[in-house]
């Protein structure tokens, strides 16, 4: 069976993010304290999915070709992602043994140096993201990194992931779907969606690019929670590399909880065609961007 | 007795970085979970001495009239220096239950709140610095927000803040003279360094003020450090808003401990004549840095 072609540009787009971000631990990091550049390059190098820099790239590259501050964008995105998988595994929050089916990096580097080693991602994405280290940059290009630094430090933060993070763990959040659509739209949706608008800003894109990156993002954002919560549901522990049934065991209000899961199995069939729909100029045939909605609901892990 | 010229410009900033702090968590914290914008407040607006903003504003100041971003920059560097604090209060890291003699974050918002509001404050600070949300730059501008960007990620991360609390919590850390130095080079150094460049940059100073800046800031930076061991020997706990002599009690390598408290007393006053000597073109006639400068070390608290 031939590979479609969006999954061979997604696969080279992915070679390229792990490449950018190997050479990066290895150049930029040198003079970091030994133990704590482990950590880091622990968790930030450890094969996951590269959605989000996949989509950054992907946003960028269908408007022209790649610049050097789309690279860094797609890397900044994923380090501040990477930060917030720490810090959510860590004993004060979701307290996780395994992610990816190795132990989670509280585990192998203990508290205090998870704690740091997120922290310096996180600043790490801000520090690449505003430039390349001590070469002048054009003014248009600081305009556009300017862009790019508030873009990302307002979806990860109190407005966005952080703020979902704190009302993902309220004890006693009510189980609505408004609620949960909130939770999800600022805990992972906000990410996703700054992720195609970094794109989208790096490519020096349009009002209208901008728009469709931004409802596209927000449509795969909640598609791709809601499949998480289906195959918490059925999927195997093995295909997912973690323990799975955990949200059913610990009564926990997702989409099939609240909706069904032959509801939760619509909606998110509902937010792929929206984000198909949305996609109109920036690919009009489809590709990547297409390919990648679909895969939202169709994965299996 | 009449009050020194440079307390007054002290004193006056420090109200401007009060003023600003509250509008700001007012303005733009209005949609932010509750408790998470709380947590947030009660950290940031806590009555610190805010002497990284002051010097920020100081050296900003002393080139021209404030800008916008004169103002950004003093916020972020306050706002990452309160989020480090929030980490290093946690139970993983220094553990500690009073901060300036109130109870720390987590021991009045818990843990996972402490570390998400910690994560918040520091991705607040490139939302700040970045620029005003959703108002378009000049070039000038942006390229200044750029540069601003990075010099607060470089200073706050790995290679810098982050990276000295690591050298701080290794328990087979050597009691050298060298080791120490590199330790608070990085840990408390580089983030006053920054605040000192970022005032520069903020007001378009050329490469000579820069360096001043980054001279001053390195010594004022240590001479602090080395003034908090000495103070750790000999304040009350009344004046310090905190338990004292903890650093003997632990055993810990401080400055008094390998040098002899004379000798490090004497180091400290080396830095500030270094700082002073680096004003210069600057600060021609002594003023509010050169009165920050001797307060590192003749303060009591």
């Amino acid at each position: 069976m031939q590979t479609p072609p969006w999954e061979s540009t997604q696969h080279s787009l992915q070679q390229t993010i792990e490449a950018r971000l190997l050479a990066h631990t290895q150049n930029r990091w040198g003079h970091v304290p030994a133990r704590l550049a482990e950590s880091m390059a622990y968790s930030l190098l450890d094969g996951g999915k590269r959605m989000r820099p996949i989509l950054c790239l992907g946003f960028a590259q269908a408007l022209g070709p790649l610049q050097p501050c789309a690279y860094d964008a797609a890397m900044a995105v994923e380090m501040v992602h990477c930060y917030s998988l720490i810090h959510d595994d860590l004993p004060a929050m979701d307290d996780d043994a395994l992610r990816r089916g190795r132990p989670t990096n509280h585990k192998v580097y203990g508290e205090a140096m998870a704690i740091l080693a997120g922290d310096a991602l996180l600043t790490e994405a801000f520090a690449v993201l505003s430039g390349p280290l001590g070469a002048p940059l054009s003014a248009e290009e600081s305009g556009i990194r300017a862009c790019l630094c508030q873009e990302l430090a307002v979806a990860a933060g109190a407005l966005g992931m952080v703020g979902g993070q704190v009302l993902d763990t309220d004890e006693g959040r009510p189980a609505e779907l408004a609620y949960l659509l909130r939770l999800h739209k600022m805990k992972t949706g906000a990410l996703i969606k700054a992720a195609c608008r970094m794109g989208v800003l790096a490519a020096g894109g349009n009002a209208q690019a901008l728009h469709a990156a931004e409802t596209y993002g927000e449509a795969i954002g909640l598609a791709f929670q809601i499949a998480d919560d289906l195959l918490d549901v059925v999927a195997t522990p093995e295909a997912m590399g973690k323990p799975t049934g955990a949200d059913a065991a610990a009564g926990r209000a997702t989409f099939p909880a609240i909706l069904s899961f032959e509801k939760a199995q619509a909606m998110a069939r509902e937010q792929v065609d929206m984000a198909l729909a949305a996609l109109g100029q920036v690919e009009p045939t489809p590709g990547l961007l297409a390919g990648l909605a679909r895969f939202a609901v169709e994965r299996k892990h």
